[in-house]
């Protein structure tokens, strides 16, 4: 077949057809100011002051620590919200890839850490021209990544961190001995526009541990492993200024470790459904801060309503939303399924229960047209979706912020 | 608390400190007639001579019999498919949200169908804008909808075609009885901006059944479902000009029914692997066309290799991604784990088999830096997390389009 190079059917304007006049400001954002209850769905909607009070409880934690907190950007990809979280003494960003940072850059942020390994040359060079801008680090496990870093960093002359992964359980990326963390160590040394920094530890897996108890234990089994290669690599003569990872569900016994010095949090300020299935019994319990409002467009089918909020509006991968209602969620309805845009809404089974919660009369499902807000099953990947974020307090539209880093997943 | 107004901390560039240079070409798109193995990762790759014989394929079918062909831009979200869709034989293209439509219609498209119902003042005005320029319809199954379509197009003496959707099995939205859908079209009369067109007769669930009898079965189900409501709504003086529903797995059936007169596929041009995992005996197979570039990011565990492609670079909804090696489903490695930006590939394990597969050496895993192809779970999600397309012919770029309705899901 050659290549098809479409003629204009009947279906196709020619070109001197009107088009529509102004097509994006039919997409315009929610007035500053407006109702919170009015804003067009679905949209992702931040309560800022509860997401202002999860960033100064974790804040207040890490200091009382001594401990940093470098909170995770991918959880976001909204500069206004680490703008936010440096205000408040975070020591700088976590990203995932390179492009990821870039908008963070241009926002100002000025301390980045690359929480993650970095192979390609186009992706090298942008990290190493991003380093002639901010202070950057990097994350490696093979020598190879390592060469690729020293030559696009001297090729523009750029000074760059770099991380040792260190493999503390989960066995997804990182070095597992201490004899595979000298190697890389000395290798860095040998190029001087490369600085090592330290060790990144981080077990995901972990962080979605039901249980506190059983979070707790592994928590102190990856603590420990990384201690052992930290102290190791000291003896080699590569001592680690810095030792980073951690997340929401293991922060509490991150800063109690006395191993970690930095800790990589993102989903604290957000409290997604997902998390906040976790079982949390110490000081650090955060508030549902992120939503989706989403309204109800059908209710032809007894026994359900459908809301316009499906696979394009959130991330179901760590389970599907929760219905918020009353500043909890829903005793009454759960959403059952997701489709590419609508959602099914039923009412919870209530029948082996001797709750009080099914005495009376049954609550009456939201109405046609009416506006149901949702806490998303899983925060990063949901704000991938969205270009903007509309931020409210006391139920107005306060700000409408760019999820600038959405979709850069280089 | 009051509104917080960050002060810059020492982390955030003052406001005139250099920001970088020039940040977006950092993410130009690969460069046309570029190597295909050499694009960035993770990336959206269309093979476009697959994807024109899937077109032709299902347009073929549609033609031999009949029945007019509405692909579903949901799919893709790309002007650019339309258009070639369009130039093969499409009658006009679906859409499943008023804002998704606006690119297509910018682009050109002058008949677009939003198969779904549309509820909120904004919404019903969009659509009435957009009816301005192209002939647009939209579905009902509650008179309060008709209400508002009836005051929204009649602000701007636009003229809208309205189907009544109908449940034909799936018990998502539409009136299931002829009563109700009498009561409908009864309403629609009253307003001379408003077209009575037909019904919408769409059984989501169906696509998805692995057997092909269990299909035809269903099918058969809802189109005897179909041709009984549309009868009764001759009778009572509401002829249906035009009975739209079907998908790529039903397609066959439906052209078959003698009910259906505009079948809604979308996936048959793309294939992703949930499609693929149905048995299919008749004539419409339909060939993979869809991949996400990946590259290997990290060695450092054993038995095992990290993409670059995760969560955010695809959606998991309806399975994890496959494999693609030598033209086929990779028989010696599989995408076992997602994670935001990780994705963990692992060998297949053949320890039960006797398939010769078994015998001789184990195939090497992919090294550092190896691009990776993968066949996503489910394709519509998947396009809407990627800005652009890149696509491909004989293995070199030969375009990059813009997938214009990404995140357009008002």
């Amino acid at each position: 077949m050659t290549s098809p190079t479409p003629t204009h059917p009947a279906q196709f304007a020619s070109s001197d057809a009107a088009a529509p006049a102004s097509d994006h400001s039919l997409l315009a954002p929610p007035e500053i100011d407006s109702d919170a209850a009015a804003i067009e769905t679905p949209a992702l909607v931040l309560d800022l002051n509860a997401a202002m009070r999860n960033i100064r409880r974790l804040q207040h934690a890490a200091n009382k620590a001594g401990v940093k907190l470098r909170p995770h950007a991918k959880a976001h990809k909204c500069p206004d919200i680490a703008r936010l979280q440096l205000a408040e003494g975070a020591v700088g960003i976590c990203c995932q890839k390179v492009s990821e940072a870039i908008p963070f850059v241009a926002a100002g942020v000025r301390d980045i850490h690359i929480s993650n390994e970095i192979v390609g040359p186009q992706k090298v060079r942008q990290l190493a021209d991003l380093a002639l801008h901010a202070r950057m680090s990097v994350c490696v496990d093979h020598v190879s990544q390592i060469d690729a870093l020293a030559m696009s960093t001297d090729a523009v002359s750029a000074h760059l961190g770099v991380f040792i992964e260190i493999d503390i359980g989960q066995h997804r990326c990182g070095v597992a001995t201490l004899n595979e963390a000298v190697a890389l160590a000395k290798h860095i040394a040998a190029f001087p526009q490369l600085e090592f920094r330290g060790l990144q530890a981080y077990h995901g897996g972990m962080q979605h541990k039901r249980g506190f108890d059983e979070r707790k234990e592994m928590a102190a089994q990856a603590a420990s492993r990384a201690a052992e290669i930290a102290q190791g690599l000291r003896d080699a003569g590569y001592p680690c200024e810095t030792i980073t990872g951690g997340g929401t569900g293991s922060a509490e016994f991150d800063f109690a470790s006395g191993v970690f010095t930095e800790i990589q949090a993102g989903s604290y300020v957000f409290m997604d459904a997902d998390y906040a299935s976790n079982d949390y019994v110490g000081e650090l319990h955060f508030e549902h801060s992120l939503f989706i409002a989403a309204s109800v467009m059908s209710v032809a089918v007894q026994d359900q309503v459908v809301l316009d909020a499906g696979l394009k509006s959130m991330s179901v991968d760590s389970g599907l939303p929760w219905i918020w209602e009353n500043a909890q969620r829903s005793t009454s309805f759960t959403y059952t399924a997701a489709n590419d845009e609508h959602g099914i809404v039923r009412r919870v089974d209530h029948s082996g229960s001797t709750d009080d919660a099914t005495s009376g009369e049954l609550a009456p499902f939201p109405s046609l047209g009416a506006q149901v807000m949702l806490v998303p099953g899983h925060c990063d990947p949901t704000f991938n979706v969205y270009n903007r974020l509309v931020v409210i307090e006391q139920e107005r539209v306060a700000h409408v912020w760019p999820i600038a880093a959405r979709g850069m997943s280089w």
